[in-house]
């Protein structure tokens, strides 16, 4: 890897390149099953549909406009239709609330550019999304976690944290997290909703995985239960298509003409054709049965996934048991290591994702990540089958990563 | 408009609603003529050429990998494409030097968040583009700026600049700069190449406009003059389509890792299907001609403009006059305040863009720019008959903004 050029800015002074990433690429090869994406199942993924959708866009009366400036807010008819989905999730929203964002990443680097000074903390989930805790540090702010359970974040343990470290923000992902797939209970929801009020601090609910419920009835969003500090976050990636980059943002009116003025500093606005397709494809109202599909085929995988771990992880190890999404966590045995266990498992056709980069502060090296979206219920126990006889090597078999 | 909330990151404070961009939104009226847009001819791109791409890409054996999660560098082919356009200007570059970014504009916000620290000092021309003036004041940099003439940069007060300032990089458009229109001669590019690199200093070459030459002959790039320290930036906005928000990076080795990184944090990647799509255009061939035409367009759209400007102008009227890109810069006779004049303007059916904002610091009110790009020639003479007609009216005509 090449030096780091000594002008870089302070915030890019701990990058460095990913061992992980580097194995990761081995997932590529035709023979690998991989627990290991956060993506989509590529044949669920309704192309069909969203070639029609283009074609009709851009040699339609209004093809060039298609293909033309826009505005930073976003296509009016979208912000439309995602108003819709929020709404659909049990929550106000209007067309004029929403701001169109280059996937929900970009979201959240907008919510980083107009809230955190340097020095600001921000409180994270423990274990916490990559990208986003990656994106915290960059910005400079001081990134504390919180204790998570089957329920999620412990109220008594964000309370404490509040009190002592006084953050602008916490940051969570209350329906399916990633990488736990654990949900914030209803209970727990009031509870966050009404401490973040009470202490003046900005709550981000990160949403993608919301509509994928596989098991049980919908609970509210943390933006229903208190939306006075709630910034809200979704995505079409994970119920549409992840390659269209397009993710929404829904902010309290005191912050909006701020995440503006970034949009447009950061990239002016998001592809307007894809902005269009998106509208077009979500105005033939085929998205509900399309997510109905998704549900019908990623239950079993999670069934199967949860119904095989048991046989498979050594005594001692605990896992969590998500009613959607697409991840479930593990923790092995203490003493464990999953980087390590992670050349053993590729060698053998099985990767997946160790769960040390995913902690703010001390990781728990004995923790991974699987997700069950997109190998079949066959190919979820071949590939169980694998991570067990990586788990049964003996250590001098393990390669050192 | 909504107060601004007390919680913002100092990097917001400074922000407000800007009244020129509420007089611009009556260039929407059909009546108007728009010399205010920097904006492709809407009847220039060519859309069905682009719908055609998206079909191919949407429907081949590849459609779902086209709009499926994607690599943080870009597309491959659509680098190799990216790295074709940067040889035929005349520098080295192959794909894997490529970093694709979701418009220009993103290519600006990742230089300034791997390289600017807060304090550091940016140099900017005078004037300057107002999206990237904007965006280095919000990386919380001191945006210094070096005075500019019809050659462009002076290299004798860039080294005096660079001298007391100690800058840690200078942002400048070379070739048919925004808002003037000027181009730096191949003496000043091979000065502040020297300059740059003698005094170790980062170079930002952004160039949307190179290809739109309507008299004359190319110039070398900047980065051909002394590629070490010159990060080279380009768009296919001004030649292909700005709604597909396509730009790329070429910058340095030591640069790259912490770029990448920082691409991963903003947005992960940009949209696939618009990359691929891209692509697909550009593997045609078809590109080449299609710039052709638009020089065939635009050139007697700025050949009106010039030969119009003399006589409409008042006495003691300076202007530019450029051999390409979309903009002619006129600075009225000392005194005169074109912010005033733009109201009046508006109510004759002609709107442009005060210099005002052009300026890093002591603003030049009496200046303005006007693009040729979206207007035919008679539209163009009709539209400064009526901008002559607003310098024309008395004061005691003219509204207060």
């Amino acid at each position: 890897m090449e030096p780091l050029d000594p002008s870089l800015a302070a915030r890019m002074h701990g990058i460095e390149s990913s061992a992980v990433r580097e194995i990761l690429k081995l997932t590529q090869l035709p023979e690998m099953l991989s627990l290991a994406g956060g993506i989509p199942a590529p044949e669920l993924i309704d192309v069909a549909g969203l070639a029609g959708a283009f074609q009709r866009v851009l040699t339609g009366p209004a093809g060039a406009r298609s293909v033309q400036y826009s505005v930073s807010e976003g296509d009016p008819e979208l912000r439309e239709r995602l108003a819709e989905l929020v709404r659909v999730r049990g929550a106000e929203a209007l067309g004029e609330d929403v701001l169109v964002t280059t996937g929900s990443q970009q979201a959240l680097d907008l919510i980083a550019t107009v809230l955190l000074d340097p020095g600001d903390t921000v409180l994270v989930e423990r274990p916490c999304y990559l990208a986003a805790l990656q994106l915290f540090l960059m910005s400079g702010a001081r990134v504390v976690s919180v204790p998570c359970e089957d329920d999620g974040l412990v109220p008594e343990a964000l309370e404490a944290a509040i009190r002592e470290h006084r953050p602008k923000l916490l940051y969570t992902v209350p329906t399916f997290q990633n990488p736990t797939g654990v949900t914030l209970s209803l209970e727990r929801r009031q509870e966050v909703a009404r401490l973040a009020k009470r202490e003046g601090v900005w709550v981000v609910e990160d949403d993608p995985y919301g509509e994928l419920r596989y098991h049980g009835a919908p609970l509210p969003l943390l933006k229903t239960c208190g939306p006075e500090r709630v910034i809200y976050v979704s995505s079409l990636s994970k119920i549409l298509a992840p390659g269209l980059r397009l993710g929404w943002l829904l902010c309290p009116p005191s912050l909006r003409p701020a995440v503006l003025v970034a949009k447009q500093a950061k990239d002016l606005h998001s592809s307007t054709v894809d902005q269009r397709a998106a509208a077009e494809y979500l105005t033939t109202g085929a998205l509900p049965s399309h997510i109905e599909r998704l549900r019908e085929v990623y239950r079993p995988r999670l069934d199967t996934m949860l119904g095989a771990l048991p046989q498979i992880l050594p005594p001692g190890s605990r896992w969590t048991r998500p009613a959607g999404g697409m991840f479930v966590w593990v923790e092995l045995p203490p003493g464990a290591d999953a980087l390590a266990l992670l050349p053993n498992a590729v060698e053998r056709g099985v990767a997946f994702v160790p769960g040390a980069p995913f902690f703010a502060e001390k990781e728990r090296r004995n923790s991974l990540r699987l997700s069950f979206a997109t190998l079949s219920p066959d190919q979820i126990t071949e590939a169980l089958r694998r991570l067990q006889a990586a788990l049964n090597s003996r250590p001098e078999e393990r390669r050192v990563l």
